[in-house]
């Protein structure tokens, strides 16, 4: 049987019940969702047919959906399964799935967001890095905004995973302008926080820091701190000044779309020798051997029995 | 013939091309537009069958595109004519018409937004009351949020017009813990913004104020800043203090979406007497006279050979 067979191969979503081939998902141009940018959303990774820790995102997504008082209609079991059948459907083994619960679609005229009915939509894709491995070998650039500032806690909480990416992506054309293409946003008192996707850690003075504030608390920088914690690396979570960046020996960043990503160059200068550093190595290599521990990952049930199995690549 | 026979008259959109009643009108899930929130917007509104100054925003819009950098592929007279097309078929003569130009879609595993391809979605529904008639007659409550902070301009740039709604829709909810159902955002100096969806103009010591930094430069307010020019009102256009506001005489809010709109009390205490001043009255009736005044208005041509005109109402 041949893999074009497989109609949910380039991607599978779910729309309001329907699987359907991610080119053809779609979603109203009324849902507050998009009108308002108002829902929450999370990614989990599958790697090598299993997902990771995807009972964190889970718990992560829920969470958002209180703090920003959207009651879903879906329970964490429900929605697990959805995820999980658009990445069976599509027969990917390393894939990138995407959860998204919208405040909904007002009726017409209707002003009042209590009242409309949360949406939800998912789709896997396969799976997706901010930093491709074979760049992460030898480490990439990133600068620091700096005429942006990452959106402040007291306007929107950052840990409610979300798409408000408008300072995100004008601190990626900052780096265009500066002929680099990843940048890490400053807040409004020259605090570290995020970029595009992504946490920050530094290694500055033998320790390990990451921001603790006016970020997402991602799943990936949380296994980092786990990691760390089980290591015999000092681990300091909280306020990283900007300055803190430029002396730190080792960089990188972290994402479920990539992992752990080794910073070579910081504002066009080296980190350290500018090559990733053995703190992040050592990271970056246990963090993808969790991806098999069955502790933190679970397997997908391809076989189920309304559809063939992946096919089998000939080589 | 019967109204029934018009598809359309829900509303109508634009989408890739093709016209599409309003309740049909889809996205790709995939559009930055909505998965960044990376795009620009307008609405204009169409009363008594005239869009009300067009042009103008027009000009707003492609200026936003030109500031976050998007290259749309549509011109200005091509997206008036889009937007006019949709007015036309739904029939309506008072609507709400909505422009939105997006970042675009990118291909699988594509990074770079500067490689996208814009699209343009637009649609006409019915016109959109931020404030119903009815009770701008007597003047809103507003609340001015406690716990919610304006988006910063060193963020996001609030004069390109944006769905960047979170600290609004947050602002929402505090005003609904406060039996109110508006807020008005400060910024992080204590400066005041705007709310979800309109401008704010307070009446103090007999100057009407309005802020300029921070906000989007709303046609409306514009009109009203011409208004109070061309009258003997004394105008000052710049920073507003949120205390400032609970010693006005005269509160409204503007927004295409229902015009110069009254607030009759403030964090549950009246302003001024509690209702409508003369001052905010005369400038809204200002506002709608010029809705027919070809200065700023001009007619939609309903009756373009496709279709017969808008059916008489039997009353």
């Amino acid at each position: 049987m041949s893999e074009d067979r497989n109609q949910f191969s380039a991607g599978c979503a779910w729309i309001e019940g329907q699987y359907v081939p991610i080119a053809e998902a779609r979603i109203p141009i009324l849902d507050t969702g998009f009108a308002r940018s108002d829902l929450t959303y999370d990614v989990a990774a599958v790697w090598k047919g299993r997902f990771f820790r995807l009972d964190d995102h889970l718990d992560r997504l829920l969470a958002g959906c209180d703090r920003i008082r959207i009651k879903p209609l879906w329970t964490k079991d429900e929605i697990r399964s959805i995820m999980t059948e658009t990445v069976r459907l599509s027969g990917l083994t390393d894939a990138y799935v995407e959860v998204v619960i919208t405040r909904g679609v007002p009726g017409p005229g209707e002003r009042d967001p209590r009242l409309w009915t949360p949406r939800l939509y998912a789709y896997a894709i396969p799976y997706v890095w901010i930093v491709r491995p074979e760049l992460q070998e030898k480490g990439t650039e990133v600068v620091v905004a700096r005429n942006t500032r990452r959106i402040p806690p007291g306007s929107v909480d950052p840990t409610v995973k979300n798409f408000h990416w408008g300072d995100l992506v004008r601190g990626l054309f900052e780096a265009y302008d500066r002929d680099s293409w990843l940048a890490i946003l400053p807040d409004a008192d020259g605090l570290v926080t995020e970029g595009a996707g992504f946490n920050v850690f530094a290694l500055v003075e033998g320790v390990l820091r990451t921001p603790e504030r006016g970020i997402l608390h991602g799943i990936t920088r949380r296994t980092v701190i786990e990691i760390a914690q089980g290591s015999d690396i000092p681990l300091r979570v909280g306020d990283l000044r900007v300055g803190d960046l430029y002396r730190a020996s080792e960089i990188f960043l972290t994402s479920t779309a990539g992992g752990v990503m080794p910073v070579a160059r910081l504002d066009g200068e080296p980190v350290g020798d500018g090559r990733p550093g053995p703190v992040t190595t050592n990271i970056r290599k246990c963090y993808w051997d969790l991806h098999t521990d069955p502790r933190m990952s679970s397997p997908v049930q391809y076989l189920a029995p309304e559809l063939t199995p992946p096919p089998k690549r000939a080589c």
